[in-house]
């Protein structure tokens, strides 16, 4: 097998990449400026080495910043918490600047079929973080699907325990789009979740 | 600026990779196996050092093959020659095994408008081929755009004053396509293209 071939297979193994659009990007590579190529192929090679996991919430950090700025800022509201799936989802929120509280990354979510249980994911530490910082609210995050579902209840169910209250972020039909076009499931979580209007 | 924005802005400069994509790809590569990181960040860094452009033709060869595999065969139909715009195109085209002569790239399409002439454009190694190699059949594979037209036509005056056959890939309605849905132009091409049934 050629570099290029190998170069074009290996492109394909990326997210959203099909072997078209890895073609089109390897004949790229092949005209575009060596000085690009260069920084790109030593980013990706070095970018595991330079960006790690936070070690308190376990959202993306750079190595010499651990615990990642979320986490030290002194301006947040440290009686929030966040409760997130992945951790690019912490990057997507705090892209909006509409929360100013605290992250946890679970790296997952409950799902007995693919054998997830609480104790596969990053829990134990979200309790202890409840506990220890002070939070009063507990915002679940986790997507909309079944698993994310399940995950919500579960961690709604621990954390009313412990007497703090739990929200989880509003399901509906997204802004610009258009009812006629949403799934029945969907217009039904709207309907359920609908909100005053004053 | 951190590693990872510096990672997503350089793989939204790759062709077909938005803004949304290149974070989907850093965040898989920050995840993935470092092993598959370090081969690709190389594979990149090194591909224009090994995959180079065949003396002879223009299209994409390994270093150490120049003339191409293509150009140096034996048994291949040495009469016949396609003209096509980018190397890439040769790639696509012996994909289809329908061809078996040689092939021309000329790295681009005469466009006045760009300020891009036959001068600028690997002609004069085409005509030194033609006359050389003993071809007796030319056939312009450029796209069925403007430009391309323009420059088969350019092609098809120069090489019928040399006395050999000049042809072009016919243009029509692709296979598994609709009427319904062709466009007016593409139509009309495939009416004045017909071909006899027998």
């Amino acid at each position: 097998m050629s570099l290029l071939d190998e170069l074009i297979q290996s492109l394909s193994r990326l997210p959203g990449v099909g072997k078209k659009s890895a073609s089109r990007i390897a004949y790229h590579l092949l005209t575009t400026d060596q000085e690009f190529n260069t920084r790109l192929g030593r980013t990706i090679h070095s970018i595991r080495h330079h960006i790690i996991r936070c070690r308190t919430c376990g959202s993306f950090t750079q190595r010499d910043q651990d615990p990642c700025s979320i986490c030290t800022a002194v301006n947040r509201d440290r009686s929030s918490i966040c409760i997130v799936e992945h951790p690019q989802d912490v990057i997507t929120l705090e892209a909006t600047g509409a929360y100013q509280g605290l992250f946890h990354v679970l790296d997952g979510v409950i799902s007995p079929l693919d054998g997830i249980g609480p104790e596969q994911l990053n829990f134990n530490k979200l309790l202890a973080r409840i506990k220890d910082e002070g939070v009063t609210e507990v915002i679940v995050a986790t997507n909309p699907t079944e698993e994310g579902d399940t995950t919500a209840l579960y961690i709604s169910h621990i954390v009313k325990e412990l007497g703090i209250k739990v929200s989880r972020l509003a399901s509906g039909i997204p802004v610009g789009g258009d009812i006629e076009y949403a799934d029945r499931i969907t217009i039904a979580r709207s309907l359920r979740g609908r909100t005053i209007l004053d």
